[in-house]
């Protein structure tokens, strides 16, 4: 079986391994603070081109989201984000678990906008009963989106400016940003996004890493005491150097850009299999997760040889079925997959 | 100025001050353990018909909504709601902050649909990542809802059936609940409530008390010590004697009953003195609160002399403004306010 | 039967009853953003010496405890305060309830030091671990305390250098602060308690009201958004001009204080007695609350006439016994006591 | 230097190594869903004599006490442990920013006695006010404590008698498992842990593991919807077959079993040298930690060629220093500790 199911499936790229199997012997402090996070921490710093950033190692998604958000909200505020933004619908509460309301907004394939975010401001702004409702305090977006969709550099910039006006936060969930940043015809950069947003996350668990996600934070008032909240969130490793490792590793030579870059590569190869073959995407995803609309008996062809995700059915009863490349998706692998897209029956 | 703005800006009805007066120079024991609270119990159980109900009486409204939702849903479960529901979009996030997600759903004038309850019920039986989501653990309606319509009996079995398919508490949200049973066309019944709902509470604050909401309990999970819900919620009135004798007054020779349905027909005649002049409607509420809409030149005009709310605007640039009666509207007041409709220039 | 349980048995004095007479008939804005709760605020503003405090109005003690902690810490903070305070012992964890901790210290008859408050801020200050342990950011005491006995100004004085050495909020619980103030050799006045406090109450509820709690902030960063906080914790009262036309009452002609001072030297009254009898207290109480110690015999004897509260048993087997005047204790019940008291055999 | 300072300062067992390098190029599903957890939770269950437990990998400590107590415990439920207890001294209040009071008891040499639980279950039982106190919900002790003491076989039935007199549920945090079992002295065994407690887990994180906490659950209740809370809690790792892989390698061959016993029969060797030396311990500890008191002379001495932690002073102004094996120590660290022992000045 080849597996395009997801990209959290295998161990860690070998440089990543050798990085761990290399420090074996030594001993190093806790809890991340050690040498070797420390080296971490400088190398993503010049590589988004932001010596004062505040860097963090915590283990996984869902919980640096709501440590993030703890941090960073007052009890009345709220965070807005798409319906479909993974706090929303894939982390069972957990963002309501320690006490702050989501505010959930329509969204076109995955991202929301700046006109969006004015209007929630201004809703509250203009309030004649501030006190019952909640203040729209964070912005929370996914780059990229949980629908495999970039945000253009202008509309981060849209963005931005929104949340200046009305005095949010910008939270930038980087999970797959590897992916999101090799997205054909991107146009944002890694210091972009360490430009625009007041916290994101460089993804290691799905671009590299066997694990870990590094939390870059720019506005200083989220940053106090950061490490209390990581601690108090159950976030904080105790051995917080094999976080360090991986991601000193990942910002050696550009690793991170560069498999994420081929993951993309091979995925682009494979839509255009799908496209020439006639079958439709479910939508247009420029990253490395492809969601194309199959019939049932087409799905149940590719199951015999593939793993892939089924993400439910369209009217038409169409099922939306996931393709996925990771870093470690080989060239035989996407070999196998377009020369079964092309012996496909219609 | 005639006051038409709210129906919580009077003291209490005179009934209700008399009882209180009445006790003076008496002494009970605290925290509802005294013999009236026990009266004011049976008076309501008798009335709706459910002699197993539990009864407690809370202060106010926001404060039981979140008293029930913590004592009835565990951590990973979500309570299903109108976009437009009270505790969603009125109560400061006061859910979220002691833990629990709300999942607002699309409304038609207020109200939600069995069919989406058994939609979000169906979506979580047949996912393959129930632990990566919330799961809907209870139904929270008003009655009547925020717009002032009124949901069907029909609509209610319908709900109550979707609820026992799909294991979940419905919880009917009853801060209006008189005007709401004494709505034009009407066809449920405080035992009808009493029968379908899990819990519920009978809204006095805005029908004819000084404050107090009385919670009614049919399912016993939810009972289980309630008190220490209320207690650790602060819901707990040390001098709990003065919500039972204010229930007491209520529902004794039915007066809660008698003064909701008088603010209600009044309701009608406003409705009716607006429809005459061919003013539209916003939502054709059958309650207390009518929701007209005005150009701004009349919205000027009435507030002159009148009190009402400013609820928005409609893309077409009418004001929606909604007058509200309750049961201390006099005749004279409706008399100035439909004698003003009548003279209105369009 | 004579009532000396507790001071909250009876509605309240009749100044206050009569007055939320006088207004029926009245409408007012709803939750409180009335001019009858910016008249009482004024009143106690002048009162304490503040006029630059906010002042709000909230219905209970638990309540106006989590929402004051709720709005002064952030996650990682937690409050210090006796290991017999309030909201320790007696208020169903609501605090954690909300999502903060309560660190408990031992206490010498209710009270706890300024050397206690600089022993912990010191050892959080010199940590190596300031990540893994909570920060104090909060001394909680009451006046008078649990057990009735009241702080000194030397005390007070020094718990709030303590405070601003270490950077916590001081915040005092008076839920019987008439009863405090009015203390046999008490000396701190009602303006030294606001002038030492970052934010304290002025309890209603058992000094002469209804209900009702006036929180008095003079930290203004407590102070942002306190309405919202009110909200969310589910202690904004509809009808909230209910609480100023009380609070209205007793600050006009010192009512407030000169209830409490009869109701301490009624307590007083009967101290004395006891004391002309033999019979020994558990605690030297200056206030409203008498605990003394009872043989079985005694207690059986006194329950034949007298309500008073069963608060446990020492090591020798005695009895517990609490007896508390209030407002509106009578000459009559305290000369029955008194006699009772002498005749009791030994 | 040679470090004692703690057991989480190395990478892992080379065992544990080899088994994560061996199963790289393999895919796995993710979320702990994978055939490698299944099979060490297999191991487990064998190897601790209960076929019907449930078996949960988690990646940290403190992580795993909030979510094992957030599924256990109802909101008015409280947890008893030690004052010294690790959820009440050094998890940031994690435990109460998910909502649950921890009642902090006296403890000897870190352990907390049958009749304290005991007591605490029946001052409950007979409470006039049971709804203004949180009910004691479960017992948390640590074995070892964190004073590197264990209990006895006995001090742990007579722990589990009193919670099923009490109905509470006993938790054991084993976050050094190992080590405790293989405790001079100690006359417990896993398959006693295992058969005592509702719920346990066996730390990885110190005894061989990167990282990792096995947690077992016997009592159904706590068990439901365990995967749920997990998520919740932020403690699902994507790659959960890192946490399968890493236990297998632990349970085979009892490993696990094994360099924690030579790890305290290390530590045993360090006690005797300080012990003939005339040093006395702070704590006279069984297990892998040994607390000892230097003076100020004595620490700097050492401090030039060890690393050790400072844990305070006595009275006395001694320095209260832990030295702490691991799996890991080497018999050339050790011999390099006791000679420097031997030849220590007075």
């Amino acid at each position: 079986m080849y597996r395009f199911n997801n990209d959290y499936s295998l161990t860690a790229h070998p440089a990543v391994l050798k990085a761990i199997s290399e420090i074996s012997g030594n001993a190093y402090g806790g809890y991340g603070l050690d040498e070797i996070c420390g080296e971490a921490a400088e190398l993503i710093k010049k590589r988004i081109g932001a010596p004062d950033a505040d860097v963090h190692f915590l283990v996984g998604g869902t919980q640096t989201n709501y440590t993030v958000i703890s941090a960073s909200l007052l009890p009345y505020q709220s965070v807005l984000c798409a319906e479909s933004g993974h706090i929303n619908v894939h982390e069972t509460g957990a963002v309501e678990h320690i006490g702050r309301k989501i505010t959930a907004l329509p969204h076109t394939n995955g991202k929301i906008t700046a006109a969006q975010v004015a209007e929630a401001g201004e809703n509250f702004r203009i309030s004649d009963v501030q006190e019952h409702i909640t203040e729209p305090g964070m912005v929370y977006i996914s780059f990229p989106t949980e629908y495999g969709t970039v945000y253009t550099l202008q509309e981060l910039e849209a963005l931005r400016k929104a949340c200046d006006e009305y005095g949010l936060v910008l939270f930038i969930d980087g999970a797959r940003l590897g992916y999101g940043l090799a997205a054909e015809g991107n146009d944002v950069t890694i210091r972009d996004i360490a430009r625009l947003a007041d916290v994101f996350y460089i993804g290691g668990t799905k671009c590299g890493a066997l694990f870990g996600e590094a939390v870059v934070i720019r506005n200083k008032r989220i940053g106090h005491r950061f490490r209390s909240h990581i601690k108090q969130n159950g976030g904080m490793l105790a051995k917080g150097f094999l976080l360090g490792v991986q991601f000193r590793a990942l910002f050696t030579d550009d690793l991170y850009f560069t498999i994420t870059e081929q993951a993309v590569a091979k995925a682009m190869t494979i839509k255009k299999a799908f496209r020439d073959k006639g079958i439709k995407s479910y939508i247009d995803s420029p990253t490395n997760q492809q969601f194309v609309l199959l019939t049932e008996a087409q799905a149940e062809e590719f199951a015999k040889e593939f793993v892939f995700e089924n993400e439910g059915r369209t009217g038409q009863d169409m099922r939306i079925s996931r393709f996925c490349t990771c870093w470690g998706t080989t060239e035989e692998e996407v070999a196998a997959l377009t020369e079964a897209i092309r012996r496909l029956k219609k």
